[in-house]
């Protein structure tokens, strides 16, 4: 049953052999490598301004200029990128070029600091994604911030169960809506700034007044106080901002996918892809201050405890007005939002598979599911950015301070790599090279030091601590796997000689149950001994009296049991057999009854699973369940009801033990008077 | 450490030779027997005024009568089980007199009625001994309306702890307070009686005009309507009195635990029993009635929601003045109904073990547990009296419609059973026995009538469909039982003969971990083959390269999986082996990690217990896990750490499978470089 439901969920298996790849063109490419970047121009000129806003909103006219300051940077990681792109043709993530170049502490925590930020992408994305809708649904009347939360985890869930399918990520599902996504959003910078310029008639969404007295709601807004302003509040809101990189070093991880030249091409799609964000973000930040948009948190009226439009809304209201255009804007958003989750999809597991084949993460990630996918990474990173929704309740704006910390821990660590890795070959033009990533990297690791710092109080401490921790528990799991490798090497095998085998087999009664557990006994061993422990006097009597017509030649023991315990007493006597003969392994023989079906399952004693659960951690000690299939319900005419009866398999319990005889054997009769059929 | 967290509540086990049983005198068994039946006083005159009261206060005079009535049948039925008593010097229960005297749907009969009055004793006692505290409570100011539910839960969890730990019923513990109470109770009746007709003193509870208004709360008490009164209203306060007369079959159940002549002893005992439940019970109705009491479901004032006392409890202010003999008064009963409960923990395991060892409940509940107690009977007693209190939140007067009906039942069942016997003995005297057993028998037969009419829309139907519904469900798991019988008759058994016995070893790769379970494939059998599943072609390619000198003489087959699944295709090897040969049986070899500690078992797929749970269930296969126990951390050094990485146990995952070639067969060296040692 649970088969046939992950059947309905995921679909039929497929075979090995269909794991193929498409090499795709740039004009394909491009949209499924950019959307994760693009999108972030969904929120990042917001999180400036809700930065910002701590210090009211007289700071606002600071957006664009920290905009400009982080495309900058943005031309910096990508020209260091394009490097890396050149010199691993295979994809160059940061983890395989801080594990080729930098050793195994830096790839540790490269893949940590990535492995964070897959989940966290996933969460502001949806999260984004579900406030876009929420804005447009505000335009038009209608208010779900009550169901953000419910709506974010859905999208999850429906996005892993996507990818649990092994839907393939192609190039034509993502080509419509990222080029409708560019397209609008040149329209809305490109008609605002004409309406703003030259025609004049670029309303503002919030009037002075409002927008003076705007405070933010989670830092003391309704109380009115506001930070002093300065450069810890710049050097916060353009670490705010900074989360618009977040994505660009993804192509980096793909190169493989693209035509031949693949790393040429990687390149320029990689240019592309930064003059795109590059103009989109500073349009939008520019026309975000024109307009008088205010961040989703702040608050106008304080008794109103509503979250506002998002940014992205109001500048689209300002530009296009509450028609067909806006409507589309708001879906278009959403759609890419949802498409970045996705991408986290498809890295977060390969990164998990690529760290478990090295040996520092659980050996099933790198298992590969029905469809082809890692099936464990997604439901994996599907469970943390659940939890991460959950907790930050959907909130991009409570999300922001954690994210993209180690986005940019993993750029330094990428680039510093790249550095020694042009310091190690000296490749024809290796100064230059070697100069560009170096810039890069000292950028990008004083951001990561601005981020710790500035984000810290805000919620960053968190992923500050987390990476480290991370690191440890990596290094340990590949102690631990390293320890196995040990033990199960075969180079310094020297095998074990003189060794005994004894085959016990349990003897719970005399029944057609466990006539094949003793014939399994005498099948694998000549040497078999029978042991039955006395809980129930009267069944005790039955067993040694019937022993010797059904024994097969086998003596039993029979084990005193005070307690009434299966278990203590066969521990027991296996520790004394295993101290008489230390060079012995055991063998225990359990009948099991199998009865068909869940309910009758519950008719009976599961004792002998108890047993073997007990036992098979007990070292020397081999324990082998011989089933015996029952039916539920078989007809029984009267002949056979006596036939059962006398057989006495129900009797009263006994009140009192006889006088206990400990370690009765039984000489079985050898040549009883059953013949001996052979079953081996 | 669950075993350490059950030793903490349960305490050490004891061994069986400890199960004896202390043989009584009258005196010390009269309080352990009486508790049920004796407690039923704390509620019995309440749940008639409670009847009586859907008409109004007017009736309230025909208490004393109608419990009279019931004190009458209280002496049919005690006169009758003085028979039984006589016949059953072992302990002669309704469902022991049912099964042996008239057959088996009659005994399961009274076996349902009685486990579902036992789980009912339980929760209306517990209800009735928190509302007596409560009462006390109110009458000093305090209210735990509100912690009723939690109160009765607790009670009941650590009734069922003391029953688990094995405390036996110990005269001593229940003299006590037993004899308190009985005391108590006459000197209620006999001051109450005094001042109100001596004295003249005794002075009502309730205004004449707050009396007269009173409705009650649960039948549209607050909207003031009255049920007309009739027939049907007299008969529903006589059958909730009869609640009274709970518990006085208790006796016969234990006759043997009387000192001898125990049948003597036991008879004479009911018969005090009768005498001290009649005199007290009719004494305390007839003062409810005298000082205007009313149920702690009436209301006087309908904007006050809150429960009044007890009638006891007004009966005991009006006699004894709110002072210390109050105190005591409502204290003692609290105890002697958590008592009265607690002989239901003793009866009800009792009884389920006894239907279990006939093959009518799970042979579980025969079990006897560390502390030679039935655990899981009194587990199952608790589950269900919890989960009575918390649906009918610990009320009384909401459980008293579905109480009682199964004890008439049984009552009448156990003495037509009675009355069957004289009929087929016909021993001396047997006429008059019989027509004594006879009126016990109609009599508690038209009430059980009377019960299931009245009671019917209260809440009685739930027991009346309850019961046949288990009777059914005991003879279903009967049936199984006789099935299970029949398949497991030695009588019928023909031995299988010309059986073959296949060996099959899984080797997933060739490490030291796969070693031992080759060896214990050749230890027990010289016919075996290995298996290998191929998943990863580069570890098919390592087992195969290195195959000729591990084997120790095994053939390997190596089996294609082109959905990388590793159960498919070794059942599919199976399945095929067994229809090529269907006179076979399979064995299969897996050798098994066991790494150390919990942590460590998460580094390792379960791919070995997997496999075994999914073939066990296979007919024809018997699985073997060979342990081989691993650390979780060893020390490397650089010599060794070189040797784990080039045996090449951790490698890169493969993105393409070669060309299948399936079915490949690798002929073991079967004389290897390897010497072979003995394992047997």
């Amino acid at each position: 049953m649970a088969i046939s439901f992950k059947r309905l969920l995921i679909g039929k298996p497929l075979p090995t052999e269909h794991a193929e790849h498409e090499r795709l063109t740039k004009i394909l490419a491009l949209p499924i490598f950019a959307s994760d970047a693009l999108s972030s121009v969904a929120y990042a000129s917001e999180e400036i301004m809700a930065a910002l806003l701590i210090a009211g909103t007289a700071h606002f006219t600071l957006t664009p200029w920290l905009s400009l300051a982080i495309v900058v940077l943005l031309g910096i990681v990508v020209i260091s990128y394009r490097q890396t792109v050149m010199a691993y043709p295979n994809g160059g993530g940061a983890y395989i070029v801080a594990r080729d170049n930098l050793g195994e502490i830096p790839a540790q925590a490269a893949g940590a600091s990535l492995l964070v930020d897959y989940i966290l992408t996933v969460s502001v994305s949806v999260s984004a994604g579900i406030a876009a809708i929420n804005s447009l649904l505000k335009v038009y009347g209608h208010n779900i911030d009550n169901q953000i939360v419910p709506l974010c985890v859905l999208s999850i869930i429906v996005i892993a169960l996507i990818n649990l399918r092994g839907v393939r990520e192609s190039g034509a599902v993502f080509a419509f809506p990222a080029y409708s996504f560019i397209l609008l959003m040149y329209a809305l910078v490109g008609i605002g700034l004409y309406r703003l310029l030259v025609l004049h008639s670029l309303l503002p969404v919030h009037s002075a007044a409002d927008y003076q007295t705007a405070k933010l709601l989670s830092e003391g807004g309704a109380s009115g106080e506001t930070a002093t302003f300065g450069l810890f509040l710049i050097l916060h809101a353009f670490a705010s901002g900074c989360t618009a990189l977040t994505g660009v070093e993804a192509i980096s991880n793909g190169v493989q996918a693209f035509k031949e030249p693949a790393s040429r091409n990687a390149a320029i799609t990689m240019s592309w892809l930064a003059f795109l964000l590059g103009t989109i973000f500073m349009g939008v930040s520019y026309l975000a201050v024109q307009v008088n948009a205010l961040p989703p948190d702040a608050v106008i009226n304080p008794a109103d405890g509503a979250l506002g439009e998002t940014v992205l809304s109001q500048i689209g209201i300002a530009v296009f007005g509450k028609g067909g255009l806006y409507l589309t804007l708001q879906i278009v958003t959403c759609i890419i939002l949802i498409l970045a989750a996705n991408t986290s999809f498809a890295g977060f597991p390969r990164l998990c598979a690529l760290q478990a084949q090295d040996g520092f993460l659980p050996r099933q990630l790198n298992n590969i599911g029905d469809k082809l996918v890692f099936d464990n990474g997604i439901k994996i990173l599907a469970f943390f950015s659940i939890l991460l929704v959950i907790i930050f309740k959907g909130s991009v704006h409570y999300l922001i301070p954690l994210y993209a910390v180690g986005v940019f821990l993993s750029f330094t660590l990428s680039q510093a790599g790249m550095v020694k890795r042009w310091l190690r070959l000296k490749t024809p033009g290796w100064q230059f090279k070697a100069a560009n990533n170096a810039v890069g990297a000292i950028a990008t690791c004083i951001v990561t030091i601005i981020f710790g710092v500035v984000k810290f109080s805000h919620g960053a401490w968190v992923v500050v601590f987390l990476i480290p921790a991370l690191i440890v528990l990596f290094l340990r799991i590949n102690a631990h796997y390293r320890s196995v490798a040990k033990q199960l090497s075969l180079q310094t095998y020297r095998p074990r000689q003189g060794w005994r085998h004894h085959v016990l087999v349990l003897a719970p009664d005399i029944h057609q149950g466990v006539i094949p557990a003793l014939q399994y006994a005498r099948a694998i061993s000549e040497d078999t001994k029978a042991i039955h422990v006395s809980i129930d006097p009267n069944r005790e009597k039955r067993v040694r009296e019937r022993w010797t017509l059904w024994s097969r030649g086998i003596p039993l023991q029979i084990l005193p049991s005070p307690y009434r315990s299966l278990a203590e007493p066969i521990l027991t006597h296996i520790k004394h057999l295993r101290e008489v003969e230390p060079r012995s392994l055991i063998t225990l023989i359990i009948p099991e009854f199998v009865p068909e079906g869940f309910w009758a399952k519950l008719l009976h004693g599961q004792a002998g699973v108890m047993l073997h659960l007990r036992l098979r951690s007990v070292p020397g000690v081999v324990v082998i369940s011989v089933p015996y299939h029952i039916k539920a319900l078989v007809e029984l005419n009267a002949d056979e009801e006596a036939v059962a009866h006398s057989d006495n398999i129900h009797q009263r319990i006994p009140t009192r033990a006889p006088e206990g005889q400990p370690f009765i054997t039984i000489e079985g009769s050898s040549n009883g008077m059953q013949p001996k059929e052979p079953v081996s």
